[in-house]
């Protein structure tokens, strides 16, 4: 199975694919989708939803998570991740993919077993879980590793559950 | 010159088309575009999305204006509306549309002259200044319909300040 993780933003969303053989996780890509600064809303959204439906037509996932909005942040912030968030969701159900969403605890306690992990922690068991050499840069690739190691937990679960 | 006017959310979103001819406003056309409340977010958005898109092809207007979330509303809600204003947005930058928002003191007062007027003030002005027979309803379309008008006003001035 593969798994495509979102960290949704504006200005850059992380994103990770992983493949899930026998229990056994590896790392296909992991990058960020960045949006220039100096442009209308409007054009930046496009770039993003056209970004992301490049990446799942390069990788073919077989199913998505995204991390929810942290609701400590401030409004004005919400506002513009929410809008990051919608163009993603569209892309993802325009994709016919499945999709999961998590908040942050619920992602931390899926990789790490701890809902309040730290970004050391955090970044040790993504690293660990994919077998890879270094820890993945920058931090919101890594977090989009992170959202789809999680999706896999749950998604695993829920199959089990509904079998 | 044919306006777009659109007041965001993901249950509802209000919209309204005006034609601007020598400075005189009629209603085209104007109502709601709703999405299903039982179905997951991203199909939601899909819905929204596609019926805004068809609207544009319909209607083929010139131009959009896009209100701006209230500020004051709680998070959750913010981010809700965010997510739907996401994808109106792109739907716009995918038909080519030039796009402008505004806060909903901003509305008000292109349509009233003051910032702070109430609905049932908002509303007359609306339905005095397209010369309609009735109050629009539901009111997010009468809400779409101002949003619509303010377009049109500042957008005038740009253009004349840019001449």
């Amino acid at each position: 199975m593969r798994i495509l993780g979102l960290d949704p933003g504006t200005g850059r969303t992380g994103y990770g694919v992983i493949d899930a053989v026998d229990g056994q996780l590896t790392a296909v890509t992991y990058g960020i989708i960045t949006t220039p600064a100096n442009t209308p809303m409007p054009q930046r959204l496009q770039t993003l939803y056209q970004e992301l439906t490049a990446l799942i037509n390069d990788y073919q996932p077989d199913t998505a998570g995204v991390e929810e909005l942290f609701f400590g942040r401030n409004i004005t912030t919400a506002i513009t991740v929410g809008q990051a968030r919608g163009v993603i969701l569209l892309a993802l159900a325009n994709a016919n993919l499945s999709v999961g969403e998590y908040s942050p605890p619920k992602i931390k306690d899926a990789v790490t077993g701890y809902g309040k992990a730290d970004k050391a922690q955090m970044q040790l068991m993504v690293r660990n879980l994919l077998d890879l050499e270094e820890t993945p840069r920058p931090d919101d690739a890594a977090d989009g590793l992170a959202v789809a190691i999680a999706h896999y937990q749950y998604y695993r679960f829920e199959t089990l559950y509904a079998e």
